[in-house]
């Protein structure tokens, strides 16, 4: 067994396969994450882990068996240590004359994880603190320049899916790496008159979809994985897909709900 | 470890926990099916277990790990074997002024399972050979006088929940009998001219009722447990339980969705 060699903050266990956080000086959120900050810049400046390339210096949440805020871990970190991770994800369709469409945005190429990908209208990570619906809010004016009121009074929760996402190489970081990840679904219903456009450097264009062109690219593997469930979860949601055009029906539905092993809030 | 008296058509295997049907003329469905319909006759007759007293003389499959039908069961005698069963649950619903109101029935007093007690508007049970649109115009016109046209044209696929149906005495089965359900959901949209009404024994009457006053029975335990669940579903998929008014929101969709450990369709 590989034997990390880590800092005087952790006791690592190789036969119970368990590594513990030892914080000496008192035991609250802030504390705990000052010590898991100091491994992981450690960590980031011997180039250990290529996942901390991605270093976002953006905080995501950990939260333990009582739903309690364990301590806050930088995210491009999160998935070292097989924590859930939160987001929001956002369908902004049209019901056109011809049927509904999609609002679909390409990620910039120079995105640094999957670049160039088609995604969903709006989307992002929960930081710490953040609750779903202000995270929404804040990406539906950053990314698709959508005007608060419009995402407020519009904007329905509709669930989540969770699920784990398995780091690979196409996403710049260690291969096998397991990262469950949960994602708050809302739907917003848009008049043809109101037209996403990249609000920030993320974003390249905005196409406006039919679900045949959305299908077409979901089949062709353009969607970023997530996205891509995002979006199985809305055709289930809306009766695009059904027990009689879809035999993994029963599949789909359950495997886009897994049940997180995991603390969560 | 108490040894059951099988027939001549079941190897049991106390050690391995497993009971095997032994199918001396042939390996097809329809003999299989026959076998075990004359295990589960004498059960019956025996009086053997509580559930068969429920027979319903009504066939439902079960299926393989290759999706290939097995053999067909009585719908009474699946809890039995932990097989999963499958039916339909359609919510219709109205947008009034006022908001939104669902139909809900109340189960007749003398119905042998859950009597008295509160239903989705359309419910029932798959039979072997049927798929779930037709079963469900079937019982929302037995059940609910709903118009086949109407249900045809109006009723949206809108996803499956999976679940475990704990047996207990009140439905008059064996406490501890764990059954693995899967339920097509559907939502039917109607305007406040569409009345259901009872189309056969199977329900007392019909209650146009708004969120607060389904959310208060739901809270006294008053429907039907799985068409809780059903109801649970639409207020998520619809926007009316959300992250910000619902804390345990991640836990109560991806267990809405359970996954089931036995072969589907």
């Amino acid at each position: 067994m590989h034997a990390l060699r880590l800092s005087e903050h952790w006791d690592v266990d190789p036969h119970e396969r368990t590594v513990t956080l030892l914080s000496h000086d008192g035991n609250d959120p802030s504390k705990r994450s000052v010590l898991v900050a100091e491994t992981m810049d450690n960590a980031r400046a011997e180039g250990r882990f290529k996942v901390l390339k991605g270093w976002r210096n953006e905080l995501y949440p950990v939260y333990g068996p009582n739903r309690e805020l364990l301590l806050d871990i930088e995210r491009a970190a999160s998935p070292l240590f097989g924590v859930v991770t939160y987001g929001v994800h956002m369908t902004a369709y049209v019901r056109a004359k011809e049927g509904v469409k999609f609002w679909v945005p390409r990620r910039a190429r120079n995105k640094q994880t999957y670049g160039g990908m088609l995604d969903n209208t709006v989307a992002g990570g929960i930081s710490t603190g953040e609750v779903p619906f202000e995270c929404l809010v804040r990406e539906a004016s950053e990314e698709a320049s959508l005007p608060e009121d419009l995402v407020r009074e519009g904007a329905r929760a509709a669930g989540t899916i969770t699920y784990f996402y398995v780091r690979d190489e196409r996403a710049g970081g260690e291969t096998g790496l397991l990262q469950p990840e949960c994602q708050y679904v809302y739907d917003l219903e848009v008049g043809e008159d109101v037209l996403p456009k990249p609000g920030d450097n993320e974003v390249e264009d905005f196409y406006l979809w039919t679900v045949e062109e959305v299908q077409r690219a979901l089949a062709k593997g353009e969607f970023k994985p997530n996205c891509a469930l995002v979006l199985l979860d809305f055709f289930v949601r809306h009766g695009l897909l059904t027990p009689a055009n879809e035999k993994d029906y029963i599949e789909i539905v359950s495997r886009l709900h897994r049940r997180l092993e995991f603390p969560t809030p």
